[in-house]
């Protein structure tokens, strides 16, 4: 590792801040987010995905019961990142071009992949600026309920939400696996031990200091592997039949 | 806009690029953009997405057919991210645990984001270095194919391609419509004419020297979204059941 920059020295220090000071996000700042945002790569140049944010004390507490997760309501700002082909359906509409290709999971990825990448570039400006982030993939416990607090029309689906502030904790950085086992060259790799392989990454969690959890020891990861599979969130195993409720065709028989 | 440093220069002045110089990118710079990703946030802490970067000449073009463009074959650098819950799945057998919740739709999508932020990351990364890099949401032009290229096994996905280089073309910054049509407050606002709405940036769009196609003039935004709605690529309508015989199961009937 021999490369830095103020970029890079930001992006790997990277931690999810949770808890923010109660301080405004000066106008100029959210402005440079949401110009960043802007000149984000695009699918085909379509612009498909767009922001909601989220300023209303109820939303953000109907918002926070979905995620599960109390300090959603007190995020400074609060963005969900949505797919969104309505705006483009309409346009189509308004020059009498009524195709269906609009309502493909190929459009609904391409969306999605827009919002995701939206969301990080924001969150590599936010941070590059001293703010802190949290990631809500909480926001999909209930993807319908989300569809109703923000009255998403037909062809948008909410993907992300992302709290931004000052952060007004230090965590430690969350040790990860071995880059080894995620990065392969020209086709995929897998190992026949895991257990064996992860020993030292295993350790490593146990020892690391979850400000979410300052009660108790974080478990191992392939631990957290097997609890995370045991435990699913029943509404988030419906998203393929919210996806269909907001319009999306699956086209899965032809 | 009164808000700048290097990391927001840099993301305000994202061109995509497609043409490189014959220069190799140095390892240290390869690891520093693996360290990036590595520290990118995750869903849940479970790391569920991985990268294929492709070395292999012969592969290279396979993809570039694939993506129905030439330079894909001739990228410095090519990176495949992927969907990755195979890694989890070993774990948790190793463990004795063999939940079908790996295989539902709602990890499917925790895995997808993570691998697009983590894509993200990496251009934040590459760019501030100097690097170009183009995003290449063209491999899913046939999924099942590049499964085969990359050797793929069940619960893992392509999701994005990028390719990664030194710049050998200095295009215009693409113009792109005014947020206020994809960023809004508390609930989705849409507006009455987007024709009437759009028309100035349908000129600009009419006036932008596109390097890709230097011969022609480049059509109005609301003209390309009726393009790309009359011609749907046919294979990508069926990503969806590429994603099912990757082994992802998307119950839709319970």
């Amino acid at each position: 590792m021999k490369v830095f920059n103020e970029t890079i020295n930001h992006q790997l220090s990277h931690r999810t801040i949770r808890e923010f000071k109660d301080q405004k996000i000066p106008d100029e700042i959210l402005e440079t987010l949401i110009e960043v945002a802007r000149r984000t790569a695009t699918s085909t140049g379509m612009q498909a995905s767009s922001i909601i944010r989220i300023t209303d004390p109820d939303k953000k507490k109907q918002i926070a019961e979905v995620c599960n997760q109390e300090y959603v309501a007190r995020m400074p700002e609060l963005m969900i990142f949505i797919v969104d082909q309505y705006r483009n359906w309409n346009i189509a509409k308004e020059k009498n071009c009524f195709e269906d290709s609009i309502r493909t999971m190929d459009q609904f990825f391409a969306s999605f992949t827009d919002a995701c990448i939206t969301a990080q570039n924001v969150v590599n400006a936010a941070e590059s600026l001293g703010l802190g982030t949290v990631y809500l993939g909480s926001i999909l416990n209930d993807a319908e309920k989300i569809c109703e607090i923000l009255k998403l029309p037909e062809l948008t689906f909410p993907v992300v939400g992302l709290g931004i502030g000052y952060p007004n904790q230090n965590p430690q950085l969350k040790p990860r696996m071995d880059m080894k086992y995620r990065v392969f060259e020209n086709e995929y790799v897998s190992f026949d031990n895991y257990l064996d392989e992860l020993k030292d990454y295993d350790e490593e969690m146990r020892t690391y200091y979850d400000l979410r959890m300052a009660n108790r020891r974080v478990d191992s990861f392939t631990n957290q592997v097997v609890t995370r599979l045991k435990n699913p969130i029943p509404k988030r195993q419906e998203i393929l039949k919210a996806i269909r409720k907001q319009g999306f065709d699956f086209k899965l028989d032809e």
